[in-house]
């Protein structure tokens, strides 16, 4: 059996490094931006649209596709790609995010989570073998195990504690996951915000159990930058060179750039997909928010070097225009252009580790203007 | 210089034909279906999808645009055309359909329209002079005169009245344009509700002032079909065969085929994108309202033999969930079907009009289950 993570290049002047997942439904190059789609769609696109845009990928929600359309509709149909119509390979999350996000409505128990649905109240407990159960019948490529993931800030005492149930509740998912043969690969989520000694706990403990692959949650939320990377930089160290690891939710290019450069290989954010409905466009000079009655009459694609189908085809002025008067192609226009440039960005990262080139191609990037 | 219209095949046993309409961007095929973009855009479609669909042109409302980009913005770009980037036909109206659809803030005068502004209250005023200015600056193939379009019931004098502004109008837009040269095509509106003595005479107004196309509006407002139809019937008569016909504002299958065989050439209606957003999809077997809870895991598409992209992808089930989440590619993959039906009809029809067949192929469509 081919090898689930193969490292085909790797930087000589930093920790960045390119390579191939395999998964059931093909291969995935690293460094990788993985655009999200929590209900089986990315916002604003079609996924023919997507697949011109190059996403090798997409991540869906268990936690919400679990609720609507629930499992017995997506079993149904065979799994989530059958069901999605979208053949390429698919990463789910554990609902583990939700924990964080719907925290007034969520109590953790060392069996599981219980979730008051934000839907109609209804009480819903998930244990561990649960959250696998479902992503075992969602059917996605690559599976997270459930995790405790904290507000920032959170005391050391509390962290620990989150990092101990992580633990645990990553051995029963591996222990679960392996009660029937699959071909789907099962990654782990650490936890320990960014107290180096909890990090580097939780991190050894899922390399005990072992996993296809390493995520590094609950960063990105809130804490001063150094610290963050920081953190990247010393868990990038301790995880297997084998293994491919990945950043959950981080999305400014800038902090991606460096994540890469300590050796991350998966990145996913909804920041190019909400950004791009709210009107704030990326590109090579920095943000435009089309909004702004400067760019009323103002003839120039968001970004002249942008080879997109929106930049190709499309002025700031109607861009503009289309946003200001709520039409749904502002969302699709603005989408395709916020996700091309993000995996565009992606493209140009992979090369430049295979052309050894990556410090070079960094410093063309943060020379120009750079998004806050 | 080519004709502006060819009739290119007759149906032996009805009124339909079957034409080219040559405008500066190109040749519409008659009978055509005109998609809505009143804004610059057909809701819930880039272009590119639009023109995948086969749309031959599209149709920009003036005094929407007007308001908004305003025709500075657009002239500066040399047209709409260049402003929305769109190099296939445009047809704008007038805005006298906005004389009716606003109504409680329009006052008719003589000398023109004054609208409130929906936006802000402030006072227009516009004259036909102004609308056709408006529409030259626009840039748009095919222009329309203003009209004024009185809701239903309306009294035979209050008619009467209508039809004497509306060609008091139509002269003054006429010799209006006539003032600079212009490739653009004027195109009148008729009115007179379904007092056929009142249709006529508008009619005949128009058709003594001479004009590039003709429309019939003021109908499909609640009137009863079959003296609507009467209408149609009667006014397609009395028309020159060698002008198209443009029935204003009509979208249902059943009310194009039957004003099709009284020998109308065009049509537009927002009925397939609207319905479409708001989840109700047209079939050869009758509509399908999609939030419809028997169709949650129904594995089939939305019409077995649609080649459309969303029923050659999508299921009902997947359709129904980005439908009930909200997403923006319910939107999109809903519009791409009903504009691909609406679309592909016209398609046959202009071939069963080619092969003589165009009865038969009603009977067709007819014998399926049918919308209402």
């Amino acid at each position: 059996m081919e090898k689930a993570f193969t490292i085909t290049a790797q930087d000589s002047h930093s920790s960045a490094r390119k390579g191939k997942i395999n998964t059931p439904h093909g291969t995935i190059e690293t460094p990788a931006f993985v655009p999200v789609a929590s209900q089986g769609t990315v916002k604003g696109l079609a996924h023919d649209q997507l697949k011109k845009l190059g996403a090798q990928l997409i991540l869906v929600n268990s936690y919400h596709l679990y609720l609507r359309p629930g499992i017995k509709t997506i079993a149904k149909f065979g799994g989530i790609h059958s069901f999605i119509s979208w053949e390429k390979p698919i990463l789910s999350d554990s609902g583990g995010f939700q924990v964080y996000s719907l925290s007034p409505l969520v109590k953790v128990r060392k069996k599981g989570v219980e979730f008051t649905s934000h839907l109609d109240g209804t009480k819903i407990v998930l244990s561990p073998e649960d959250i696998i159960d479902i992503q075992k019948n969602i059917g996605s490529d690559i599976i997270m195990t459930l995790d405790y993931f904290l507000p920032f800030p959170a005391s050391e005492e509390k962290t620990k504690e989150a990092v101990e149930l992580t633990t645990h509740w990553a051995q029963r998912c591996k222990r679960h996951f392996l009660e029937n043969e699959s071909s789907q690969l099962l990654w782990s989520i650490s936890q320990g915000g960014i107290f180096w000694q909890q990090r580097k706990k939780s991190i050894e403990d899922l390399m005990e159990i072992d996993f296809d692959g390493y995520a590094l949650g609950g960063l990105g939320i809130g804490e001063p930058k150094s610290q963050f990377m920081e953190i990247v930089e010393k868990a990038s160290t301790l995880l297997p060179r084998d293994k491919p690891r990945y950043l959950m939710g981080i999305g400014y290019i800038q902090d991606i750039l460096e994540a890469v450069s300590r050796g991350i290989d998966l990145f996913d954010c909804v920041l190019p997909t909400r950004n791009a409905r709210n009107g704030t466009l990326f590109t090579s000079q920095g943000r435009i928010v089309i909004k702004n009655k400067k760019y009323e009459n103002d003839p120039s694609p968001l970004d002249e070097g942008c080879s997109c189908y929106t930049c190709q085809n499309f002025s700031r002025a109607y861009l503009r225009h289309l946003y200001e008067r709520g039409e749904i192609s502002s969302a699709i226009l603005n989408t395709i252009h916020n996700l091309y440039f993000y995996l565009d960005i992606f493209r140009k990262i992979r090369q430049a580790i295979q052309s050894n080139s990556y410090q070079q191609f960094i410093c063309s990037i943060i020379d120009k203007k750079e998004e806050d």
